[in-house]
């Protein structure tokens, strides 16, 4: 089980934050993702790393619902972006929304820290466990999330396709 | 576009005569397929090449209904067989069909041999030529056809999980 949760940050101070508690920085991505149309509570993502040059087939079922913390995830690496969004398409899922990010990924023990300048939105920090445990992984997040000075009123539990599809919605497209 | 006629042969007879005409042997391959419950003309397959560790997800749309020597097909290499073939059972697509082969690739300028031994369904060579040109691919694949002593009488049109979807009704699975 993939648990998270995703705050609203300010790309600037979050960065020095979790570099202050010690977090080894892992890679940048630069992040295209494409989902594709399954209804919810369950996704289905192909995600382009254009700077790493690799590609992912993802589908997600979200394990609670609404507030998206927890996700019983399954992931293959594949070798072309493009044909793994034709393939799909044309066992006819349609491309729903296209999420573009700028991410850095940290880590500090078992526990993963994305931050992400999205296109559109702004800037997100997820705080991730894998781990069958949830109620563990919980405790170890908010711990690390009150060491970074962040709160429950900093929780941003839309999930990044809602979040650009309800954008869309408000620019009238 | 992919363009292939398949015949049922004689193994060691065929072997011998790929050779006798110089094609390069490139490979053997003992393969796994699992196709999914997508209609005809539509296939959908997860290959294994167990002796080689690798996965392949294909998507094929047969151009000639019946006949079955022309295919639009779409793939990628992807980094598990059992997360992709999980990944589709949870998009809704069943297991239909698991074909089984030991297989010998051989190469002759642009045409490309597969000699197969399938589990329960015995010898099989596919002439195979990539092209959008069908006349001149068939023309080609004919000729080659005819050095190795095949003809029309040789062909078997029905695709490898047709063939395993009869072979299991006999049985009365």
């Amino acid at each position: 089980m993939e648990i998270e949760v995703k705050f609203r940050v300010d790309f600037a101070e979050a960065k020095r934050a979790i570099e202050s508690i010690g977090a080894a920085f892992i890679r940048e991505e630069i992040q295209e993702d494409v989902y594709l149309s399954v209804p919810l509570p369950e996704l289905l993502r192909v995600r382009r790393i254009t700077n790493l040059g690799r590609s992912f087939l993802t589908y997600k079922r979200i394990a609670d619902p609404g507030r998206n913390e927890e996700f019983d995830e399954l992931e293959v690496e594949v070798s072309d972006f493009e044909t793994t969004v034709e393939i799909l398409r044309r066992l006819g899922f349609i491309e729903d929304v296209i999420v573009r990010k700028r991410r850095l990924v940290y880590r500090l023990e078992d526990i993963t820290f994305e931050l992400s300048e999205v296109e559109g939105l702004g800037a997100f920090l997820d705080i991730e466990v894998i781990s069958d445990d949830v109620e563990e992984a919980k405790r170890k997040i908010w711990e690390m999330a009150g060491k970074l000075g962040l709160g429950e009123k900093d929780v941003e539990p839309r999930l990044y396709q809602e979040l650009i599809r309800e954008k869309a919605k408000e620019k009238g497209e």
